[in-house]
C-alpha cells in the first residue's frame, strides 16, 4: 500500500479523487462502493480523526483489514478489488480535501438522549458542534470548486443554515469565490446485514443542490455509483426537503414500531397470538409493513432521527413546538426492553436466583452490531434484579458497551443448562431446529422468545418439556 | 316482487335462507354478494328496524331502488339479477329469522365522540345497548342450528363476552339446546366507491369461530361468497383475535394519517413540498403506504376504530389502561379539518367578506358517502367566520347532515366567480384539465387545495392569474 498521502496522490493517474469524510458503517462502505464505481474510476480517500477509534480504522483499512464483520461477501470483494487496483487509502491527514473533486460527509450527528432507568426519554439535545467542525475542516482545505455532498442523516434545514454559510465563510477568508463550489445533500439508506453494499449501490436515493448546479453535479456523481437504470434518483426541490426525506422515513418507521408495542400488550392480556392478527392485516397491500412485537429498536437511526427532525422544527427552521407524535414514539420504543424485562419477571419473579441465558446481542439478524442493541438494556435490568447472566452471538466475540467476551459456540452455553433462555436476536441459527432439539435434553426451563422466532411446531415441541413464552402471545 | 315473508319463504325451493341484519353501507351490498353467491343458491332477506329510516330502506329495496349511489356498477348488476331471481326480500318483520340458516350482523355499533368545537376529542363511549338488543332478537327467534355471523366492527372481546352469552341464555329460555349453534367473526372490509362489491367478494377474509364447529361452518359458508382461489380466508385462532384484527387495520391507518399531520405543518413552514418528500419516500417497498397531507378522515371505521379498540382494553377485555398512541390518533385526525381552516384563514383572514365555494364534500373521492365529512367542520367554521358558503358535489344533490340541497352542475357554481375556491374531496372530475382552464376566465381567485389535488401543470398555469396554496406545500 502507500506509505504517504502524497504518494497515493502521485499514483491517482487520470483518477478524480473522491474523499469521504468519515470511516464508520456507512463511511467505509461508501468508500468500498466510490473505489468501485460503475462508469468512473474514482482514487479514494477515506479520512476519520486522529483519534484512537479513528486511528484503528485507518491502520486497519491500509493494513487491508475491513473494520466491520458483516454477512456480505461483495464487501469483502470490493475491497480485495480495491486493494489490487491500489484506489484506496485512508489517512486522518486533512490535506485530502485539498486534493477531492467531490467531498462525501459520512460523519456522525449525534443526539445525546436523556432517558430514565425505565427507558422513558426525559429529556435530549443535539450537539451541532463536532458537525460544525468537521464542516470547516473542509471548508479551510477544499478547492473552491469541488462538489460535497452530505449523506450524514442531519436536522433538516442543515445544509442551508449550517453548511453553506460555513464553507461560503471559509471560502471567503481564503479569498476564494464562491460561485463554483457545489453542495448537496442525498442521505444513504444504508442497511448493515447481507446487503449491506447493494443497500447504497442498487437502493433508490433522493438527492438535492442547493442551487441547479449543484444538483446537477450531485446527480453526475449518484449516476457513477448507483445503479440508476434499476433504481431511479428522485430530485427534490431543496436541500430542507431531502433532509427532511431522511427523518421522516425513520421517524415514519419507529412510529408503526410503537404502535406495535400497545397492541402487543392488548394481545397479551386478550389471549390473542399478535403474530397472527398481524400476518393477517399484512394480506393487505395497503398494511404490508405492519411491524411485528418485539423486544426493542435498536442501531443509528431509529433510535433518534425523530429527535433530529423534532430539535430542528424547534431550534433550527420554524421555530415552533415538537413533532410530538414522532418524539413519542422514540419514547415508547425506548421502553421496550422495560415491557420485556417485566413480562418476564411477571411470570419468573425470583430473578435473583435464576441463571439466565441470553441468544443475541446485536440489534439485528445475522449482522454483527450492537449499537444501543435492547439485548443491553434488558440484560441491565437483569443484572439488577440479580440474574446470573452469559450471553451468546454467533457474531460477536467481544460486546463493546458491556466490555464482555462472548463465547460464540451455542452448544457451550447451553451445556451449562440455563433455568431461563431468552432469545432476542433473529439470528438464522437460532431457527436451526437442531438447536430445538439440543434443548430437549436439558433440564426444565422458561423459554422466553422477545421476538416470535420459534414456529408454533418449535413451540410444541418445546412445551413437552419446557415453559414458553412469546412478547406479544397472550395464547400460550 | 313478494307481498310478506311469507310469500318470499314459499317461493325459496331447495334454497338456503340468508338473513342479512342491518341494511345500511355493509349490509345492503352484503344481501347483493350473497343473493348473488359463487356456488349455492341463497334467498336472502335484509331485515332493518321499523324506524322511518329502516322502513324507507325496505320500501326502496323492494321497489327496486337501490338504496346507495355508488360508482361500481356491478351493484346495479347484482341488484337487477337478484331482482330477476326473485330471491332478495327486505322487511323489518323479526320472523325472519326464524327461517333463517345463517344469519350475517351488519348493524352497527357506533362511538358517541365528545369533541370541542376545534375537533379536539375530549371523551368518548360505547354504547352496546342497540347491539345487545339486536343480538338477544336473534337469539330470542332463531332456530338452535343456525350460523351466526357477526361482521359488525365491534369492541374486541365482544363475541365471547356479550354475544355467546346472550344467544346461550335466550336458547336456554327457550328450552333449546346450546349445543348447535354456530357463532364466529369474520369482519368486512368493504370500500365504498368503484369496487364497492370487489371489497366483499374479491379481497381477503380473517375469520374465527367460538369453537371448532363454528369456524369450519363460517368457512363454508364463506367459501360460497368469496373466491377464496385468489384471496385465501386467514382462520385465528379465537373470535378475540379477529375483532382485534379489524380495530388494529383501522388504528394502523388512523395513526399513519396523524403522523403526516405534524410533518403538513413542519414542511408548510420549511419550504418543502410534502408531497414529493412522501413520494420519494414512497418508493422503498416498506414505506409504500405513507399517507399524504389532506383535509380530514371522513367515514365510518377510520374515525372511531381505534376508540372501540381503547374501550374494549378498559371496559371489556383486560380493564388495564387505553391504546393511547391509538386515541391520540383520532384525537388528532379530528382536528385536521381545523388545521386547513386556520391554514386558510392565516393567508385570507377576511372571511366574513368572502364567498367561498367548497368543491366536494364527499368523505372520499367518486363516492357519495357524507359520513363525517371533514367538509362539514370545514363549513361550519367558514360558516362561523362569517363567509358565504356554497358547495358542490357531483354525487351529492341533497347533503343530509347539514340539511342543504346541493347544485351538482359545477359551471353553475363557477360563474358566480367565489373569492376562494376550496377543493376538499378528490373526485375525479375535479382534475379535469377543463375546469381548470375555465378558472382562467374567472376573476381573481384564492384556490386552496387541500387535499393535493393539482398538478404541478395545473398550479403553474393557475398561479398566472390566481393565488394558488396547497396545504402540506411550503414552496408555494
Amino acid at each position: 500500500m502507500y506509505n504517504s498521502l502524497n504518494d497515493f496522490i502521485k499514483a491517482r493517474g487520470n483518477n478524480k479523487i473522491v474523499v469521504v469524510q468519515g470511516l464508520g458503517f456507512v463511511g467505509s462502505v461508501m468508500s468500498l462502493v466510490c473505489a468501485n464505481a460503475l462508469n468512473e474510476e474514482y482514487s479514494v480517500i477515506g479520512v476519520d480523526l486522529p483519534n484512537k477509534r479513528g486511528l484503528s480504522l485507518i491502520e486497519n483499512l491500509n493494513n487491508g483489514v475491513f473494520p466491520l464483520i458483516a454477512e456480505d461477501p461483495k464487501i469483502s470483494e470490493y475491497f480485495q478489488e480495491s486493494i489490487r487496483k491500489g484506489n484506496f487509502y485512508a489517512t486522518s491527514n486533512i490535506d485530502s480535501y485539498k486534493y477531492a473533486d467531490v467531498i462525501i460527509i459520512d460523519i456522525n450527528l449525534d443526539v445525546d438522549k436523556q432517558n430514565t432507568f425505565f427507558g422513558q426519554l426525559s429529556n435530549y439535545s443535539v450537539d451541532l458542534d463536532p458537525f460544525v467542525n468537521a464542516i470547516k475542516t473542509i471548508g479551510d482545505n477544499c478547492k473552491e470548486n469541488c462538489v460535497i455532498l452530505v449523506e450524514t442523516t442531519v436536522p433538516p434545514g442543515t445544509c442551508k443554515e449550517v453548511v453553506v454559510p460555513i464553507i461560503y465563510d471559509c471560502l471567503n477568508n481564503r479569498n476564494l469565490s464562491c460561485n463554483q463550489i457545489k453542495i448537496g445533500h442525498s442521505y444513504e439508506r444504508v442497511m448493515p446485514g447481507p446487503n449491506y453494499i447493494d443497500s447504497i449501490q442498487n437502493f433508490y436515493r433522493v438527492y438535492s443542490g442547493i442551487n441547479e448546479e449543484s444538483a446537477i453535479a450531485i446527480e453526475k456523481f449518484l449516476k457513477s455509483i448507483i445503479h440508476v437504470d434499476k433504481y431511479p434518483l428522485t430530485k427534490l426541490d431543496n436541500t430542507n426537503a431531502t433532509e427532511m426525506a431522511k427523518v421522516m422515513e425513520n421517524s415514519f418507521r419507529a412510529l408503526n414500531i410503537a404502535f406495535i408495542i400497545e397492541w402487543s400488550r392488548f394481545a397479551e392480556e386478550s389471549e390473542v397470538n399478535l403474530y397472527e392478527v398481524i400476518d393477517a392485516i399484512r394480506l393487505r397491500p395497503t398494511h404490508s409493513n405492519m411491524m411485528y412485537p418485539g423486544v426493542g429498536v435498536g442501531g443509528y437511526c431509529l433510535t433518534k432521527d425523530a429527535l433530529l427532525a423534532s430539535w430542528a422544527r424547534q431550534n433550527l427552521l420554524s421555530k415552533k413546538g415538537p413533532l410530538k407524535q414522532s418524539e413519542n414514539a422514540i419514547n415508547m420504543n425506548d421502553q421496550m426492553p422495560k415491557f420485556a424485562f417485566d413480562y418476564l419477571y411477571n411470570y419468573y419473579p425470583n430473578l435473583s436466583k435464576a441463571k439466565v441465558l441470553i441468544l443475541g446481542i446485536s440489534y439485528r439478524g445475522d449482522v454483527g452490531d450492537t449499537r444501543n442493541s435492547p439485548a443491553e438494556l434488558l440484560y441491565n435490568y437483569l443484572s439488577d434484579a440479580g440474574a446470573s447472566l452469559t450471553c451468546h452471538d454467533p457474531y460477536i466475540n467481544f460486546w463493546e458497551e458491556k466490555s464482555l467476551d462472548i463465547e460464540t459456540d451455542i452448544y457451550k452455553h447451553l451445556n451449562v443448562s440455563p433455568d431461563i433462555l431468552i432469545l432476542c436476536t433473529g439470528h438464522s441459527i437460532y431457527k436451526d431446529d437442531r438447536i430445538v432439539d439440543s434443548l430437549l435434553n436439558l433440564k426444565r426451563m422458561f423459554i422466553y422468545d422477545t421476538i416470535g422466532l420459534l414456529t408454533n411446531d418449535q413451540i410444541d415441541k418445546l412445551l413437552n418439556k419446557h415453559t414458553v413464552k412469546v412478547l406479544g402471545r397472550g395464547d400460550l
